[in-house]
């Protein structure tokens, strides 16, 4: 019973069959008729125009799409928690060549790794136009957040009017984009709210191994198409990534999932009570929980990351069985 | 009738079948038993301990092992037709980090893209130890070439030799190593002869998103297993990679696909003649065509790429058709 | 009365002197006898063999130093405070490619922005050959330190085992190692200690365009030379760097001229009393001041920075005049 | 009697005189009155509004120029022989981040190292819109070129035509600007043409360490203030790099020195005759001798540089005796 990561999971049905369904080549890398159809099928989605590239990774959605926005002497201002900054192995410092990440607002976990206007100018300010000190050329927030928390609307207007005031791009990392949009049960433009680009996550949702980055303003991707290139991410055989995009949106097998996974998440979350530090917004949970009580629960065949000494995390996916969520939630219950 | 390019073939049922078999996660990223059975796969290939990882294009197999061998303020050696200089969109500057290409050898095709102590020589020697000139820390070449033609083990250690003597690290990329292989007829370890780290194609044979880059300097892999995540190139669905590798070595698919391919090539070299610019060696083929013969073998349904002003080029591939194969030797040598 | 930095003091007359002399050419860049005259000068001051370069600013010296010990995937551990993380507008990311500072010390100045083998554990275990993270190749501390703190011999040897246990070249930042040695009184190899490299700095204490970079690894030497090329940093003129350090270096220049500005920031110090927020152990005062204070001094004529909310920093240099000191001490003990 | 370079030669007494009067500090980094005065005086120069910064060498002018110009993504167009290609040691590659040199133009000398409409369209052409080639965003040529000759503003103007229709930027590598003006006896402001960005070399002809980056876009001047203090070329003793240039500007030094320069190179080459490889039209002169002539030269005292096989370079400078250029000029001529 695993809640390690929704990272690992099976491919879903219709994306196997849809990479099938491809596979007599019409033409390489991203000339084929299935990634040419990824701008309309994603315009259908946001209801706007969208120009939409596949990469094979998250941390390539997020660094190219960063690339196109900060010169390699600016800076991109996220959250201290934020994964471009804890997990991607210096990727935006290869990616943006030196660039540096200006780190921004709480170590305690107490604004649940979302970003406010206070928190961005409390890092920005003291440093603005000062020749020794990199400038900010972007901001990157994640939705929902490090912490499984959905920025709302309102949110997102305030942080992009602060990025209009100090001249940012606005990049939003979506590794669990589906998860946020099936919380906040709104159209999808509303969740990505104003953002210029958004890496938009299939992997961890029943994909295989292509990602959308879904660019708004359209003239950034021009940019990265050669960037993508130049960074070993145009695969020759780009089709099959295009049809398990295709085949996650039609049907909206991408919502659907994502409910699943937030559903499983929120039943667990119910048994935690007290014991979460964040809200479950989408489908990660932050529990309180002693060394003593996760030992119990890995006796019970119950796999998740600690936490820190104190807490630990689970997560689950689109695929996470209904009797192995019912049987953590009561698990956790019975500690 | 297609011989534009092997890029974009069909992918092998072999391998379709192994992603399907590697579907229920064991673990993320290259923690799965697929991505661990890899050493040992290549090993039994080339009858050595070998390191090897997975990665999604040539492009990055091929930058990422040069620069674990290369510094930034350093450049590597190679043919100034290399794929590494004319077609990787940049790739090599960024993944070493503005590090140079030294050209070597001729441009005018008489060296058939294959270098030469002599010809290294030419490049190098007269920079040698001048602090104002970047200077060589790696050799690579293409094994078979940019023109399909395959070094003999004898040059492979005249080339050694100089990497030797001038403290160069040894590359071979090998997109098309297995055709190369097929047509030496020789164990794999004798056509990949004395180098370092080998990037060995699978996508143009038969595999969708995986090729490998095997050290034999198995220090370097540790060095590009941070690099990887670095470029964004460290998949968290890992084991589908593996898989393809692992069923294209098994019961030597990637050796009957490329002798498939190289059949179809021979087949037609055979009927091109004296119009042949190179030896057939592997699965490509460039040939004197004037402008209205090539006209009219398109007339006739053939698909191929102009190869400058007065030729083609012609590649075939692991699931080329015999008969269409047939139809273009007929059709070149009834011109 | 300024003592905003030392940063803009005039050059010494035996730098001019000395610039002079080497006005005819004998040859470019760093082919001249001045600068073929640095290692065995400063042999002479370390008592040991060592391999000098001239660069013209405390950044360049500092990260092309740092860039031949740690490669672009990897990692430099330094305090949080440290000039290459607060100070130098990026160039660590930019000479070292991307590669990353990892901020270890406190953040509220209470170790004096000074390392030791605890702070430095609590940044690098957790991340330990974790592949998600940079890896650490390098320690770059302070000598003096951001807070004008010295490192004792003990110090130092407890941070080389640290480095020698974990694989990390050593490097000090020394532009105020001349004001260290002065306070330390000791001979100058032990203020420097075990380190690889020593950016040795000359400006702020009476040089005008000249800093050395001293190696003690000297194999490293190598590879700065066709970085400094490369960075635009070797310039054709070079005999004139080269003369203003061996000008500084004969006679005890630096030497004298630290003293001088350590004592100047003696006699304030003094006056401080429990206002200091650090020892006085070089030439810098971190003093609390109310702001009714800072603008009673400012009044008087005393020129310096705000030091956060309610502190200031002095800085005296070589040449500050022993009346300006005595004026300033006077001025903060009638506050 | 050295005509090795002008790389070396001695320190103009004003220049001298006018870093003496800027000794007493007003202010650290470029907020010095002289560094502020650049601006204005170079106007003057130019007729026109620009935005000047120093910088201590030419590979550092030219690379931040081009970097302010270049994505990393990019490539510049320049000639093959161009400085920047062959001289400053991968400079290009680390100050734009791997970005690429598009070589144009003759390889056998006969083009002058002057590129033309049709040698530019010759490279770049081919390789247009092409995702798997680095596309050119700047062109940087050298006035005078590499071979001493100068362009005409009718030459120029078709250049900038080409980088208008191609959205290039301009760039020119003056490091012997003065000497093409000189021969030109035009204003500065037709030598430059319409180029962007300047690099106005001082150095070689008088200076010490300081050479202009002159932006007619004075946007780009912007983005490299920040690039300049983030390659550690930011001096925090500015003031005596920008003391050097106003001197140069002062009463026209710089033009004075290169007319004495190229009148050296003149009498020189009018007793080369039919020897001469290419026009003199600055201070450089490139002679067919055979190897004894070469020797014969040596043994009379004088100091050049071969130039491949058959043949020699001698450059004059500011202060190359007359008595040397005349005796040259014998030597020469009685071989």
């Amino acid at each position: 019973m695993q809640f390690l990561s929704d990272n690992a999971a099976a491919v879903h049905p219709a994306v196997w069959q849809a990479m099938k369904d491809v596979d007599a080549a019409d033409a390489p890398y991203d000339g084929d008729r299935a990634s040419a159809a990824l701008d309309d099928a994603m315009a259908m989605v946001f209801g706007k125009e969208v120009a939409v590239l596949w990469v094979a990774t998250g941390t390539a959605a997020n660094c190219l799409a960063l690339a196109a926005m900060c010169p390699p002497h600016g800076a991109v201002a996220c959250h201290r928690e934020a994964h471009i900054e804890v997990d991607e192995g210096g990727a935006p410092g290869f990616f943006m060549h030196g660039a540096k990440l200006l780190l921004c607002g709480a170590s305690d976990g107490s604004d649940h790794a979302k970003l406010t206007p206070a928190s961005l100018a409390a890092t920005l300010d003291p440093i603005r136009n000062d020749v020794h000190q990199v400038q900010p050329h972007a901001l990157s927030i994640t939705q929902a957040s490090e912490y499984g928390c959905v920025y709302s609307p309102g949110e997102l207007a305030a942080l992009d009017a602060e990025c209009g005031r100090r001249g940012l791009g606005f990049h939003m990392d979506g590794a669990r984009f589906a998860n946020a949009v099936a919380f906040a049960n709104r159209p999808p433009a509303e969740v990505a709210g104003p953002v210029d680009a958004l890496s938009f996550g299939f992997i961890k949702n029943g994909g295989m191994s292509a990602e959308a980055i879904v660019f708004f303003d359209t003239a950034l991707a021009d940019v990265v198409r050669y960037r993508r290139k130049r960074a070993g991410h145009l695969q020759s055989k780009g089709r099959y990534l295009a049809a398990q995009i295709l085949a996650m949106l039609e049907g909206d097998v991408w919502l659907h999932n994502a409910a699943a996974a937030n559903a499983a998440a929120a039943e667990i979350g119910t048994a935690c009570g007290e014991r979460l530090l964040h809200p479950v917004q989408a489908n990660e949970l932050f529990v309180a929980l002693t060394p003593d009580e996760r030992a119990a629960l890995r006796a019970q065949g119950f796999g998740f990351y600690d936490w820190g000494a104190d807490a630990a995390r689970f997560v689950t996916a689109w695929n996470t069985r209904a009797e192995d969520a019912a049987a953590l939630a009561r698990a956790i219950a019975g500690l």
